[in-house]
């Protein structure tokens, strides 16, 4: 085990029927908040009215602030600093999925600095501090709300980057799972091959030669996402499946995962980012293209540890780990391909790739991520590999 | 999947070498400490003079106050919180294990109130506030350097009562593995008897019907400190083994392995206070004569998960789940042998034991808990499955 510091301070209030209790909650921490929200799915679910009779009951006084994307844009988020700032809130109320989250957040550090907030995208300055910020989950995925990490897309460069902040903890998140009933069927795959892809970037790219506690965590996890995306797919208001998959994917990208492997990598984010920002497919989507072309390519160096994971979760035999990393490969495309997140940059949407672009933002990208083992041309084997 | 809060902000200091940080971090707390801890043993291995230099190199105040034992006195903990009023301090830091940790929580909760802190113990009045408390762990297996939990003996009625409560999550802990290399074997053994329980406390008495998450968390940890525990007794200084042994310690009774089971009982804990209680022996070696005698007790209601568990931990066979119980409660009475963790009360030292006090002592303690469903005659038999 490596040195590691571990600090998660968001409360997580879980459970069916818990979103009422946001009123509550909000005011033990201020009087005035902006509301970040997406489109109109709130307001068609009811849970916009909940929130706002919740939020009234108590006495707290909202500002909306509606209109988040998924892939959230740099644009919009400045003008929620803006607004933010205009109307003096105490802290941020975000009602939605991870992009509305990690929108909040980026609104959050904003409002308490003079900084474009851009600057602290590309490392060029560091967040000190942020307004409080409290969050509704809609749709579980990517671990936002209970982690200091946001990602942002700058429209203007196309550039999708992302990091972690220790100011951008959610106070608290709830996190009702029948509020995630109506996510669609392909909202559900992508949600799963996210929180997946969080939990198998590090297992796979971690160095430690003796992990137990880490390994096993993200074994178990995985396979719970399965199980859990499963029992969706046959009934969406499944309460335990909807439940399981909400909690483990919090679980997935709240820092457990890889507290103690020491240095890991996140190539297939690195790859991905490239993909949504430019194309503007959902993220998870990306993900499942993505993670079998690299675990084909990462194979050739280094097949012990997929094969592990694949004898882990896909019961896959004890064949030589070259041949048992293939088929584990193999199997995350085809579990994929079940439950309907596409494995081809075609099935994806993305008819005509520019591999020279989609290289060059991988390589920025993984700059600023400190990836910067993968040359252009094994950027462009990989993404060669997402064709099939 | 029930209804749950889920909040630990305690922030995790860990790794070799750490324990010179604590006069940073106490600094960003408050100016003046109460330095707790037990008797020379953090003398000899020299932590107490690092953590003196590291305290007066950061301009720090400490007032000490050693003379902790194992199974805390309320006595001793009335007189930390007098001297804690009388000089003032600002927080507590904590040296040791988890007694040290736990007599640290309740002179903390005592020095910002008026009440006796035993009618906290009692249930009688709620903790509302209290001291930050820091600690730097020496033994890991209780579980308190991540939680909000304490334990203390009142000496006059010879009861062991303890609770959790929000307000005494530690501030930082600092888990330094070398700190526990000289751990003696029989402290060790302890250490992972008193992991382990916690891990299977909830695991065996929840009753949601799913719960992925939660039972493979669990046997995960138990198998780990289980493989841990037998690195460290070949060779007392093996890094890894001592590493993870200690985070698998913290992350047995952080709260996470029962958030979401709904409710849940500890048994084995209920059974085991009056016998340290009575006994003064060590918790985690009363703990390895309870458990195995618990689960024999407890499979003739309920086998499938004592079955499971074995099946997941020892690779226990897939006859029926009565006779794989069986076995499971067989196999951990033999590891415990194996790691020199006493199995019956004799070999705990314990050759007269007092029956009927102990059912007493069981059943005041299972009405603070919450656990009314053993009546004496069941304790008792309990108990008599103790003596083999």
């Amino acid at each position: 085990m490596k040195n590691f510091e571990f600090y998660n301070p968001t409360r997580i209030i879980f459970g069916r029927g818990t979103a009422p209790q946001v009123g509550n909650e909000l005011k033990k921490i201020g009087q005035k908040f902006l509301l970040v929200y997406g489109q109109s799915h709130i307001k068609k679910t009811g849970l916009y009215d909940k929130v706002m009779n919740s939020i009234s009951d108590a006495g707290i006084e909202v500002v909306e602030f509606p209109g988040v994307k998924s892939n959230p844009a740099l644009s919009h988020a400045k003008e929620g600093v803006a607004k933010a700032k205009k109307e003096k809130v105490d802290g941020i109320l975000a009602v939605g999925g991870g992009s509305v989250i990690d929108e909040a957040k980026a609104i959050s550090a904003g409002a308490v600095s003079e900084i474009d907030i851009w600057r602290f995208f590309t490392q060029e300055k560091q967040i000190q501090a942020a307004l409080p910020v409290c969050t509704i989950l809609t749709i579980p995925a990517t671990g936002s709300e209970m982690n200091g990490g946001m990602v942002i897309t700058n429209e203007q460069t196309k550039e999708k980057f992302g990091f972690m902040n220790e100011n951008l903890y959610p106070r608290f998140s709830i996190l009702d799972p029948t509020l995630t009933y109506t996510i669609p069927k392909d909202y559900t795959a992508y949600s799963a091959t996210d929180a997946i892809s969080h939990l198998i970037e590090g297992y796979l790219t971690h160095e430690d030669e003796w992990a137990p506690i880490q390994d096993r965590y993200v074994e178990s996890l995985v396979k719970t996402i399965m199980e859990s995306t499963e029992r969706i797919m046959k009934k969406p208001d499944d309460y335990q499946g909807r439940a399981t998959m909400m909690w483990a994917a919090s679980l997935a990208w709240n820092g457990l995962g890889t507290a103690g492997v020491g240095n890991c990598q996140i190539p297939n984010h690195m790859l991905e980012h490239p993909l949504s920002g430019l194309y503007d497919i959902a993220h998870g989507a990306g993900l499942s293209v993505v993670i079998p072309a690299w675990m084909k390519w990462a194979l050739k160096q280094n097949p012990e540890k997929i094969a592990r994971l694949g004898r882990a979760v896909f019961d896959i035999g004890q064949q030589d780990d070259t041949e048992a990393a293939q088929e584990t490969a193999n199997a995350f495309k085809a579990w994929f391909d079940k439950v309907g997140s596409p494995t081809s940059l075609e099935s994806a949407g993305i008819s005509h790739p520019d591999f020279d672009e989609l290289c060059e933002q991988a390589l920025s990208v993984g700059k600023i991520w400190d990836i910067t083992s993968y040359s252009k041309d094994e950027l462009k084997d990989i993404y060669e590999l997402c064709r099939a």
